[in-house]
């Protein structure tokens, strides 16, 4: 991440663009491990593709209605909650104001400030009330106002994505009647794809991307081959 | 949420010790709404019991480890990301202190603190150096120090959370040999733990508890209905 002279603002902008490729690849990602590891671990189970197919599609389409909308009521309600605090805070501010004055004092007391400075923080902060209610929402509270757009179209991005990213793993089960052999084929092109989303997840969150890479790759490994051993397992 | 004198050390008392208990109801409604739902799209698909238990047997595990360990390194991450943001600002300290202290001010112009306000915090700040860094990874680029040890916590309770709600809509088939029984007790069942889940958590997030409730309990129909037409279409 480049640093500019004016950090706060190149790092919202990078966040903000990034965001949309970001929900891509956590849905894609998460798409292609659980799907992954239930077809791979119906392998171990049934002798007929198809099947698999049945239960995967169902899995994707089940997975990404709880992700998709459970993330679109989460967001619903991460915007109740910040209205319902900033109702409160304004009518703090109206009716005990002495206390709201105190507890800006403390939220500068904690970052180290001498007295003098919080009180005169204090009472500049009381001029303008809705400076202050915006001043008690963030730093008090540490509340951001939430987007309910964003919110909706980051569950529909992450949504689709599941369904885009687990459809990879099925994709040899289509094709080959036997799942054994779809089972090869499903490995290699999900760990591949794994691999490629993993290192993109880590450059979009600023990590390690081949560490990253290899981290995501063998998450899905270990649930495909935990879901492949329990299922040969419980049909031994 | 009650509201006492010092609203800020409370809602942190508040958060603490109610996370673990969070933790629990948010794997437990995951792992009620996925498993119960491609138990319900199988038994619109095939005729034994005993490959739905395998099947969402597998996906319990599968969905267990990718959310389990994907939050255990997103945990790693998150501190890794932290430590590398916390030495960057060290150094800009150091060698660009008249940059940095023009970013301190920047943050209390967007408060609307008046300039000379901006210039004696920004002196005041700088008087010590742990004090001035704390205050940008906090302030200027929103971070708060992460607890490693919470992570791993929470990815353990989720991830365990989630295998105990998985199996509460398998019980049914693990009983009854016939799917379309199964899976009517499978859905009551469900349905009435994903409105008390739904309660609870709601009550834990601070929200209307009855709206949260049936929330969460359309979701989960919604996935499961979904997921058995989809499964019903594929076998027809």
């Amino acid at each position: 991440m480049a640093h500019t002279p004016h950090g706060q603002l190149h790092i919202e902008k990078h966040l903000r663009s990034s965001a949309f490729i970001s929900d891509i690849v956590i849905g894609m990602s998460d798409g292609l491990t659980v799907p992954f590891a239930l077809a791979a671990g119906l392998s171990g189970a049934v002798s007929s593709s198809s099947l698999i197919v049945t239960a995967g599609i169902a899995e994707i389409v089940a997975g990404a209605i709880a992700m998709g909308l459970g993330g679109y009521l989460a967001g619903q309600t991460e915007a109740d909650h910040y209205e319902s605090e900033r109702r409160r805070e304004i009518r703090e501010v109206e009716t005990v104001p002495e206390r709201e004055k105190e507890e800006v004092r403390d939220v500068f007391a904690s970052m180290g400030l001498p007295a003098d400075l919080q009180t005169a923080i204090a009472d500049e902060l009381a001029k303008d009330k809705t400076n202050w209610v915006d001043f008690m929402m963030k730093y008090e509270l540490g509340l951001d106002e939430p987007d309910p757009k964003r919110a909706t179209k980051s569950a529909l991005t992450i949504g689709l994505s599941y369904v885009a990213g687990g459809l990879i793993p099925l994709c040899p089960y289509f094709i080959l009647s036997h799942p054994h052999i779809a089972l090869g084929y499903s490995c290699a092109l999900t760990l591949l794809c794994l691999f490629i989303f993993g290192y993109f997840k880590s450059k979009v969150t600023g990590q390690p991307p081949t560490r990253g890479a290899i981290k995501v790759t063998l998450i899905g490994a270990l649930a495909a081959a935990a879901a492949f051993g329990v299922a040969r397992f419980l049909n031994a």
